[in-house]
């Protein structure tokens, strides 16, 4: 079976389990105060241009962006998320949890627009009931999106305004952010300048687990660490995610493993485009949502994972199709070779 | 000045005031455990037809509502709400605040139907992703809505059946219960049946201040008392609630002015009708929502108050008319005879 | 049968009746931005030598606390009371629920030290797991204390500077402030020197109901309507709390009740003293804790209520007896009589 | 250096690690619904005696304990536990952040007594102010606790009919338990029947990280997943956590490695009790926390490391030394031999 259901069904890159490997005899201390930790920060931060941008670890997506939402608001006021945004959509309320409220907008392709933004913005500015309701504080984005859209740098910049104009911070769900590096014209420097708090997926991008959390608004900065053990995400072997983090930042690997993960996803995304499938979203990263008949379907499952995500019509499905660090040139070009014959 | 602008611009009725005055010289043991809250559970239980309903006494809307929603679900369940809904609309994320999700559904006239409750259902009954998502549990409505529609009885008792298939607690806010009790087809009989927790309201229907919490869910009732109580809503002189509403229902007092108010605002509403102003919506209570120009707005805002409530376009306001215990028929006239100028 | 058992067993002083009375026919706006609420602030603040002091209205002493408390602190702060407060001991963990610890000291008289706050706020400082605890960031007293014990001037002065030097908040509950200032050397105007934010209860001392929060402290007053309404305290006929404590300290009301009370509480003090009846605590204002023999109580029980504290020992208990704008001096007169004979 | 300073400073047994080179090649489902878990659950459920067990897994031991105790109690409810509990002492508020009170008790030596847990709840049972106060639903105690004390099977025999006399839960912290189960006379199949839930420790037994959490009443086990999904507690590579619990219990690793470390510890305790250095507390357990003057300290310290816990006095502090399943003989024996020499 050929895997391109999702991007985290395989432990992690070699390099990963080797450095865990040449570890396993060293002692650290706990909680992420550790060297490798250190270490893998000071990588993170060659890529920032801000140097006082502070780099913490967690475990998981949900911990960490439920752990610095609630850092981040006062109880009275929301994050604003497009009601496909993963704190909406796939967090079991975790967010909300936390005593916040996701003000949730409309968005065709995964996307928040800086006018919405901005729209959202003015109208707590001008109500004349601002009391009655919560201040929206925070806008919520995934780069990628869930359904593998990117914003462009022009896109940010014009988020950044309206959050400028608006008092209000931009958060950056970044959990297959290599994916939306290797894509777009977006770097970290520019997510550094543009965002207050964005985080760096491994999970999903080549590690065991883990994400990086990057901050670089001052007034979100102080006792941060008390939030991540407040909420559970303080890991006692700290030094795992830091190892992990280094490995992956030390030589560019990041970068590399998520560029060829996007090179290939195009390269079904051409196939699928060639033999006439339509895609649900123009995606430029290493997620291809398509549109499916249940014949094709089901001519394709004996031999390939995918994964379902809606029905659009009696006939025919919405499914995502998915690379990673871990697949390889030969499965694609074998399904690029089965798309064929659909 | 005569004033449309809202129903709880007033103190309260006369009877109400007088039974304040009669009993300033008693004492009275505190917290709600009083022969005044007794006696008025008793009142309000005649109307019911089911003995073992539980009835408390709170001090506002947004108080009852957060508590009653925060007793009944645990932390992963959510609370469904037309988006116009007054717990997603106009309390600062109260709901939120407890830990809790609301799941909006949009709705053309304030109401949700039986079929959008039992796709919220079915949604999650069938979800592959259960854990991800929040649990639906409590179908939140107003009885009447926040834009004064009402539903019907056959309508409540599709609601039930769509909770009773799919395990979600019926709740329903009764803010403005009277008038909707005066304006349709449902009873409060009708309610304790339906319902699981419900809501009379006392601010907006007569009384200084307080709302009436029934439950009939015999789960909902344990330690109800300590929901109250922890959420701040337990009035030390507790007994100024329960004298309130004896005084509103022993002699049917409530039914009575709430009936008389509607009467006035369907003369209002049939004003506005006769000389071609549209209604936003087709609202039976004492709240009518109509599209003035700004010149008609200018030409009434000298004599009378009413409240904004959307631009229509740059010409046009929807705007609210709302009648109460202490609307007098004279004042009714009054507008009536403006309105035909106009 | 006289009434001792607590301070809040009748409505309210005449006048917030009459006051009420008075203003039975008039309309005015909701939610407590009323002109009664603004001149009710007015008063306060003349007696606060703090022109931007920022006074809010309120329910209740639970609601009160629990919303100053949420608003003041960040998630992984905490409260700190004496295991006697009454946000520890009897509020239903509400301030727990809003999400912060109560870090709790032993105190043997419900007051807390200057040495007990600092030796907190140092803990914190120098703990080498620090983000493992909460930070101590809100030091809660109450004035007077739940037993009567009232903080002096200098005490008050020197827990402010524990405050300051460890960068805590001080925040007095003053749900019984009245009793507190007619038996003490402390002002309002001293509290708001003092406090960042502190009480001035109503239900305790004349009101049907309300508590008064004044905030000093600039970085505690930014949108604190909204907390309130957020945390259900938010009255729509928000001038009765307004024309409440209008009425209570126009004319020096207030303070002229309390003393009253005071005075006769400590007559009462005097005459079991006299009658060689020990004080579970020297307490200076309306409220007297003594011990009494369950034969001494049985004496008293057909023609006087008290409340029941704590068993002392197998033949005594500590009880309280408590004066308060309704106790007259003939009352206090007959049971001092009842006193000397037992 | 040798390392006593705690059981967490090295990554994982061996065994765990070739067992996560063993699978590098394989994918899996995510989430925890994968082979791995299912086969660790089945093991681990070997030892229960209780076929109808629920058994998770999660990341960490703060955030397993929030998890499960925000999941078994109602807003109003608090947890209790010994003023040393973990929850209470190093857990940053996690359990107050979901919105309970812990009541605290003293302990001499970090154990809750059942006649401590009878009185609260028969303090809760008999409280005339019930609703003032939260109610006791859960004794958490930890097993061996912070001190290294461990419950004997009629300890934990008569704590569980505490429980059941008064309606609480026990709920016990098993972050050591593989040290507890080496040195005591209870077993898993105990632990099954006397608690409602119990955590297994991996973190500190021999993991890379991660807690067993398994549920014994089945009140509390529906819809558990989603608890863990909203406090973010999910791994997305779940199978690195049953792959881990299951290479520990295949074949009694867990046990073997645990009771060796308490037998090296059991040697040091000797050694310093030789010595005549003073035990804290009686600890039979991989931690031994020792009195030692500052310069026993000093003399120790340039080759071993060992960790602060309090001030005796100021000559004396109380320390504590650590074995764990990275401990050798060889380290103990150098250790042994310089204390001797002390």
């Amino acid at each position: 079976m050929i895997r391109f259901n999702n991007d985290y069904h395989r432990s992690a890159h070699p390099a990963i389990l080797q450095a865990l490997a040449d570890t396993a005899g060293d002692s650290f201390p706990g909680y992420g105060v550790d060297p490798w930790c250190e270490k893998a920060a000071d990588e993170i931060k060659k890529h920032l241009d801000c140097p006082d941008a502070a780099v913490h670890f967690l475990m998981g997506g949900t911990q960490v962006n439920m752990t610095a939402i609630a850092a981040a608001l006062r109880p009275y006021q929301s994050a604003v998320s497009a009601v496909t945004g993963h704190i909406h959509a796939h967090e079991t309320g975790a967010v909300e949890h936390t005593g916040h409220k996701i003000v949730t907008l409309s968005s065709p392709d995964g996307k928040l627009t800086a006018e919405q933004a901005a729209r959202v913005g003015e109208a707590y500015r001008t109500s004349p009931i601002r009391e009655h309701i919560t201040q929206p504080k925070l806008i919520y984005i995934s780069f990628p999106t869930e359904y593998g859209t990117l914003y462009s740098l022009r896109e940010l910049t014009e988020l950044r305004a309206a959050c400028d104009r608006y008092d209000m911070y931009l958060f950056v769900d970044g959990a297959r952010m290599g994916y939306g590096l290797a894509a777009g014209d977006v770097t970290l420097a520019d997510m550094a300048r543009l965002a207050d708090m964005f985080t760096i997926g491994g999970t999903k991008c080549g590690a065991l687990f883990g994400e990086a959390l990057v901050i670089t608004n001052a007034a979100l900065k102080p006792d941060f660490r008390s939030y991540i053990k407040q909420n559970g995400g303080m890991l006692a072997k700290g030094w795992l995610l830091g190892l992990q983090f280094y490995t992956l930042f030390k030589d560019g690997l990041y970068f590399d493993i998520c560029r060829q993960a996007v090179e290939l996803a195009l390269q079904l995304k051409a196939a699928f485009a060639a033999r006439g499938i339509p895609s649900y979203l123009d995606s430029p990263t290493n997620q291809q949502f398509v549109i499916l008949t249940h014949e094709q379907m089901e001519a394709l499952e004996g031999k390939y994972t995918f994964e379902p995500d809606h029905d659009v019509d009696e006939d025919r499905m919405c499914v995502r199709f998915c690379t990673s660090w871990a697949t390889t040139p030969q499965e694609v070009r074998a399904l690029m070779s089965d798309i064929e014959k659909l």
